[in-house]
């Protein structure tokens, strides 16, 4: 392993893809047209074998690493992607896009619709994780990459990996899905389904069409309270915050004054200046419809694939259990498919996936240099 | 043990008591007249050492049992209180109480402020869970009851009867808290302020000032919905509603459609109509503000109480996390007080308080017949 390096200054780029009879979605609906915001960092080689997708979360963006012009702060996974690190950008290819449905350059309900000249809002079709990963495999194809040596991503990026993993399994060498479900529970539904209300409940959302006036920055700020309470976890909370009340706060005055509840408005606060509510709506509730065993055995999904699993959970994750993320294992197992299961023992809940970055890149660098070995000797063996 | 029997109708009972010099608050304010609202079962006995007080959570009120002349529900513990039952009417006295600070007919914000002639709103005193004590220690005093048999409740419930004990020791033969904390982690706090949060960005909220026009009932919905999913546990939702949808429910609709997100509507939608929002508000702050220990450590101020206790905590419970409960006993034992410590196996996370009924029957029966033997004994030495 080389030294670590940041990726330095780095920049969104976008392509706008017309495919043939247009871009069909799960739900019957067409685009006509798709852009998609991405970024790539590293060199693709000479065989285009050392491709990784990195999928994002509710809240990411492309800019999965190195910094944006002016940015004071990197991507949102920069400690596991850049020269030396985990996803090392000398050895991997890595390319990070915005999700369909997204509000950070891929086409999304806050997009002008071509048929009205005005943001979609609610008249965007209610995309899924599928039509998500489809939208990625556009770009795959776009960057002339046949199969990707891996794809990983935590959360919601987890269960694109899963839909990669059974709907495309021969364009995936790996794939390392981080902090994930195979489906939503009802607990994750209901938080899910809470942040929607309050959004909908602000009377600026005007129906979803509100882009003429002001947005529901007080809706969508109270929703992304309720994240990141579940994004925490009880223990990490204590060590963070106690019950420490703010400078000059008086107990007896009604106004927020708990160090945590200041950590929440902070975080409402600046959410709401580089989110759209609406792509709130659409991603959740894709998230909520999402099952990747499609109402059956994930396992029978599974069988005949030959791609390799990494699955990796944290102890203290409690919106995304570990015990949900081991179904995958076990899918993997009866599907005769060869998967390692890490456990990480950490503070962080379900926070865990972007802050445990030592154990991830352990884990990750022995994983990929397997997995690209192997390749290697098999396109050999091919030749 | 009797046969177990309904109260049948029983009624709330309204007294308005303005001590000398007013009702000193913990935060200096004062308030001339409390009203409260109380319901009491059974027979007081001749010496008035069977009374027992019952303290309810959140979003509870007077009517714990038995039923209102024409309500279809009866009050929200009857299945512990009654003839024959945990705490039986046809042995104790028991006395139920809407808090300080409610909208069930106690003095609340929502109350009219004599001085204005109209309601207090935010204008009320930002009342403490040690005040909500002091308030039923007035009713106490009016039912010429010298010392309680027991205080008992559950969630805030619980933390009523810390601050019995603590606050008012020679008041109380014994106390039962359960599924409660000495203070709220920043976990509870930062629930609560999600549930605030909701309420105020309300548009008709008004800064508390909605009296005369339509409450904010979107946001205090949303607050409860929250409150519901802590209520629960992952366990007792994936068996309450799984992944099912709602009949004729289409996948690719944008309005919510599994089963989880209905029963959170309908709490959210049925709560508004019974529910004050400002008494969300400073409910809820009580709460977050409540620290039984004073700061300090509890085995101090516990220190020469002769009272028995009994702790009950329910293994699934998250909100109130068993552990949490777990450091009364400890600080009883520091304390050298008796102490018993249950800890019961349920899946119904917070909410096993109120649907336990068999298990805490068994504890709280035999609890009480002890204390109150114990007591008349200690009565005859006494003659």
């Amino acid at each position: 392993m080389g030294q670590k390096g940041s990726l330095g200054i780095v920049e969104t780029e976008y392509v706008s893809i017309s495919p043939p009879g247009g871009f069909l979605l799960e739900c019957g609906r067409k685009l006509e047209t798709v852009t998609i915001a991405y970024e790539a960092y590293g060199k693709l080689n000479r065989e285009r074998t050392n491709a990784i997708l990195i999928v994002h979360a509710l809240s990411g963006d492309a800019n999965a690493a190195g910094f944006h012009r002016g940015a004071r702060k990197p991507g949102w996974w920069d400690g596991m992607i850049g020269p030396g690190k985990g996803f090392d950008t000398d050895k991997y290819f890595v390319i990070s896009s915005n999700i369909l449905g997204g509000c950070k350059g891929t086409t999304g309900p806050s997009s002008i619709n071509p048929a009205t000249g005005k943001p979609y809002g609610l008249s965007f079709p209610l995309v899924s994780v599928h039509d998500m990963v489809n939208c990625q495999k556009l770009l795959v194809d776009h960057l002339g990459i046949e199969k990707l040596l891996s794809v990983s991503g935590g959360s919601m990026g987890g269960m694109q990996v899963l839909s990669w993993l059974t709907r495309h399994p021969d364009r995936v060498r790996s794939v390392i899905p981080i902090s994930t479900a195979i489906r939503h529970s009802p607990q994750q539904i209901a938080f899910n389904e809470v942040g929607r209300q309050a959004i909908m409940a602000d009377m600026n959302w005007e129906s979803g069409d509100y882009y003429d006036g002001p947005p529901p920055d007080r809706g969508l700020s109270v929703a992304r309270m309720v994240g990141h309470i579940t994004y925490m976890s009880d223990a990490s909370m204590r060590d963070k915050f106690g019950r420490q009340r703010k400078d000059c706060a008086d107990p007896f005055k009604f106004d927020p004054d708990f160090e945590v509840e200041g950590y929440l408005h902070y975080h409402g606060e600046n959410f709401v200046k580089r989110f759209d509510a609406n792509s709130y709506l659409f991603i959740t509730k894709a998230m909520d419809n999402f099952d990747a065993a499609e109402g059956g055995s994930l396992h029978e999904l599974l069988k005949g694939s030959d791609a390799k699993v990494l699955v990796i959970a944290f102890k203290s994750d409690w919106l995304y259990p570990a015990y949900q993320t081991k179904e995958i294992v076990r899918a993997c197992k009866l599907a005769g498919i060869e998967a390692t299961y890490c456990e990480i023992d950490s503070t962080y809940g379900h926070d865990a996936f972007l802050l445990e970055i030592e154990e991830e890149t352990h884990l990750v660098t022995h994983f990929l240099k397997k997995v690209y070995n192997g390749y290697e000797v098999m396109s050999e063996y091919a030749v």
